[in-house]
């Protein structure tokens, strides 16, 4: 459903709920012996609370589309991931928890290395170490672009993010790696009339960087690429009418949460950390967004057994959210991750919604398989924000 | 689907068909026992039905959406109620049988009382009985406006209805309902410059009725509101190539049947009556759209055990209803009424097709639980009348 159609529903309420993401949760039997992670991590808890839950599969985009992190939150935030598209060039400024103002154009940027000619020989200058990157970053910040901000953050190893603040930017700009070897970076295109500053911009910083790394060794140049500019989203604390905080360990999930509008709260590198600061502010907000990053990082490595005992992991802490009591609680994750397909995957992910008017269903455990069969159903991702504020008591009635 | 796609598809058969719609079919468990009120019930002949039948949830307009009986409905017959929306006025109008026809603008009233001044001292003039709402409306009637007919009809206590009915009229109008005490009514203002004739028209209305009404006591005074026009729907008789009658005791449901263009049969304020007209009636139409009301009237009083015994008794009218051999039998409901929540909810609704040709599935019983396993899935309301057509043979393939 269209935001616009939900938002005029929203009522207020006294309720509070949780919105766990378990990234990369979904999964894939391993072959030996025909179990997924889910089904063979040991989830007492999580099965527990399936069991009086809700339960259901989420769709991030469509059938057989691979969500990227992107997207994948923001359907679970309420937002439909194909309106609401974010550029590579965002999502990496977001990633490094960078701030970006509505307006900003940002661009994914690689160290790279040319040879007398101007030529590429290396599109990643050997993947020169983070630490070399922040310095070689901190040298193009001296570089002055008439009438805009220039943000040069070093992300990991030769990546970088550039960020340009100021007035009438586009992010309609084609990219200036070539993609080969053996011929000079491209200029940047402006593919939209409306873009042709921007682009002289961007390539008045490129010279400069030129300028500025050409003593440097190996990295003596810069692709960009991925430029967008923020979008403009709907606030999600206004159309949702709830006072809403994101609480994440990981840079890009507080970048995204941050991105809808919800307000970020301080907290540490662990999923305990998350809690602890759940729990310090639990009065504070009606809507917590929580996320935990363990399950995908294994599933990516291709490490079944590290992704079994990310989830027991996190179930462990289950019993530590319960107590706190939140009027609905969802358990879900932003896309699959099977450690068989060492990498995100198109598979609809497991949730469960618990409250005490979910409904619950014959389902049992919290898993692939069982959740198929749960009375939410196959279902959209933003279709989850409508049902969580349901159970929520935070719905009026459409039609009388 | 849309209608659109649906119609051309739409071929004629003489197979007969029953949709027989349990008011705010939906529960859900009550704490003590873990069973909801279909699964407390003892409802053999729903059971054994369900167990030949193909069995699925239906949602109404969208995950956690709360559907008004309108759009409850309307998505049964499928429209779907996010496109077409009924306005209160209409939905007011409609359930007091109220003839509308197209173009036909109605309105929610109140009878309200104003101090000397002119200001709101009571919203609902003390909620009067019907008996005096209806002596006001009498009076009401005598206003004669240029070019438009004036119906003043008495709903229940201090409510009414206005339908103003000629050509050009416009719904697009606010309220005179300024929702506070001390204040004089708002004046009706257009929405849209279209509507600017029909503004002057209700502010005419109003004038007289305050003058017909200054020597009432404590009903001196009117407030109007949900302006709407009739909308214009596709007619279902046409799209569908069907033969139709609407059986309901209740008249909001008489006319939301109206409404799409069936025809509505004479019958008793009883099921049994509604029973004994599809007997009457079964050689003259193609379908029959059947409505039982007590199981809403019990879930929204929050009584689980008379929700239980209204089941129980539909339950026993089922025998009735198999002989008379309709090709297809679809029993469901037009929205949840848990009686946990005292009211509409949001929750998917039972339903179950039986046919000689629906592919039973693995469902044994008529519960929520057990339908959320079903072949039909959890699927949107409007899509409902495409599978009864082709169960009944009534449609052609799509492409060659």
């Amino acid at each position: 459903m269209e935001l616009e159609f939900i938002a005029p529903l929203v009522i207020p309420n006294t309720t509070k709920m949780v919105l766990l993401s378990l990234d990369g949760l979904g999964g894939l039997p391993r072959p030996e012996t025909g179990k997924s992670e889910l089904e063979t991590a040991r989830i007492p808890h999580l099965h527990a609370l399936a069991a009086r839950s809700a339960c259901g599969l989420i769709r991030h985009v469509g059938p057989g589309i691979i969500p990227g992190s992107g997207p994948g939150h923001l359907g679970l935030f309420g937002y439909d991931p194909i309106r609401f598209q974010v550029g590579r060039g965002v999502l990496e400024a977001l990633g490094i928890d960078f701030e970006l103002r509505p307006g900003d154009v940002a661009a994914r940027g690689n160290f790279c290395t040319v040879d007398s000619g101007g030529r590429i020989t290396d599109r990643r200058a050997g993947r020169i170490r983070t630490e070399l990157c922040a310095r070689l970053c901190q040298r193009l910040r001296a570089i002055r672009l008439d009438g805009v901000e220039v943000f040069v953050e070093p992300v990991k190893d030769h990546r970088f993010a550039l960020v340009l603040r100021g007035p009438g930017l586009s992010g309609k700009l084609g990219e200036t790696d070539p993609q080969a070897l053996g011929v000079p970076p491209l200029p940047v295109k402006a593919l939209h009339p409306e873009a042709e500053p921007t682009a002289s911009l961007v390539n008045r910083f490129i010279e400069s960087a030129c300028q500025l790394l050409a003593d440097s060794t190996p990295a003596n140049m810069v692709l960009l690429r991925g430029f967008d500019r923020l979008p403009e989203l709907p606030a999600f604390p206004e159309i949702f009418r709830m006072k809403s905080a994101g609480v994440a360990a990981y840079p890009m999930y507080r970048g995204l949460a941050r991105l809808v509008g919800m307000e970020i709260l301080k907290t540490g590198p662990s999923f305990a950390d998350e809690l602890a600061t759940l729990r310090q502010h639990r009065e504070a907000y009606d809507f917590f967004f929580l996320h935990y990053k363990d399950t995908d990082q294994a599933g990516e490595d291709g490490d079944f057994d590290a992704k079994v005992a990310a989830l027991e992991r996190l179930d462990s802490f289950i019993p530590e959210i319960l107590p706190l009591r939140p009027d609905v609680l969802v358990v879900t994750g932003d896309h699959s991750s099977p450690a068989l397909l060492k990498g995100h995957s198109w598979h609809p992910v497991p949730v469960l919604l618990s409250s005490a008017h979910c409904g619950a269903d014959a389902v049992r455990e919290f898993t692939e398989r069982a959740c198929a069969g749960g009375s939410l159903g196959v279902f959209p991702a933003h279709d989850l924000m409508p049902l969580i504020l349901a159970n929520a008591l935070r719905l009026t009635k459409f039609g009388a």
